[in-house]
């Protein structure tokens, strides 16, 4: 997937200030295709709490012998839905020995924040809690 | 869809700093679920397009009638995107005369950014670009 089309994050780990967005112009067609892939991966409840537990671990990384009890769901689709992450870009994995290791790429998710924010000064839409 | 359960925007429209995200502790069910819609919403090419063109155009509001030709789609395949994204929260609309008007809700996606962005200095995971 090419990360230079919508918003590549800095040095610094953002893309605030930086590249086109969701919100400041339209989105071509492969921009939209590529973006979508990412939130389809989103838009799953089993994979939004994967990507949480993974995200939010201290330490960074997660086995996943750590996650599969968490659900009511065999290894099996469990290990399905980290591949989805893994395949948008979100998660990245690392076999070490019997099990498999989950750490968050801050990178796709820095890029989605940065996409979904307002570029500052510019007010986009109608201002929050105006009645249209 | 209830916005107190993962993080209303304040009274300056933003959720930096404020309210549980998706990268700062593990979601439960019910918020993963909620979540996921909205997401959802947002995985498929020709809703993002649609709504990089609402959120993007000046004055903020956009006729139906200014959408559909951008597609090689039908207006009742357009119209049917355009409601998965209002039922979602992402967008409003306005019937005036004979077409429908639409606009950003600018509150959701800034709680989708807000719940993609890292806490400040308090890195999530990997440093970006570490090799783990």
């Amino acid at each position: 997937m090419s990360k230079q089309e919508i918003g590549m994050p800095g040095s610094d780990g953002t893309v605030q200030g930086c590249c086109p967005g969701l919100l400041t112009a339209p989105l071509d067609e492969d921009q939209a295709v590529e973006l979508a892939r990412v939130f389809k991966a989103l838009g799953d409840p089993v994979r939004l709490r994967l990507l949480s537990m993974i995200a939010s671990r201290a330490g960074g990384e997660v086995c996943v012998c750590d996650l599969t009890p968490a659900f009511d769901l065999s290894q099996p689709t469990v290990s399905h839905h980290l591949k989805l992450l893994r395949e948008a870009g979100l998660i990245a994995s690392e076999r070490r020995g019997t099990w498999v290791y989950y750490r968050l790429l801050p990178e796709m998710t820095d890029r989605l924040a940065g996409i979904l924010t307002r570029p500052a000064g510019a007010p986009v839409g109608s201002p929050a809690g105006s009645q249209a």
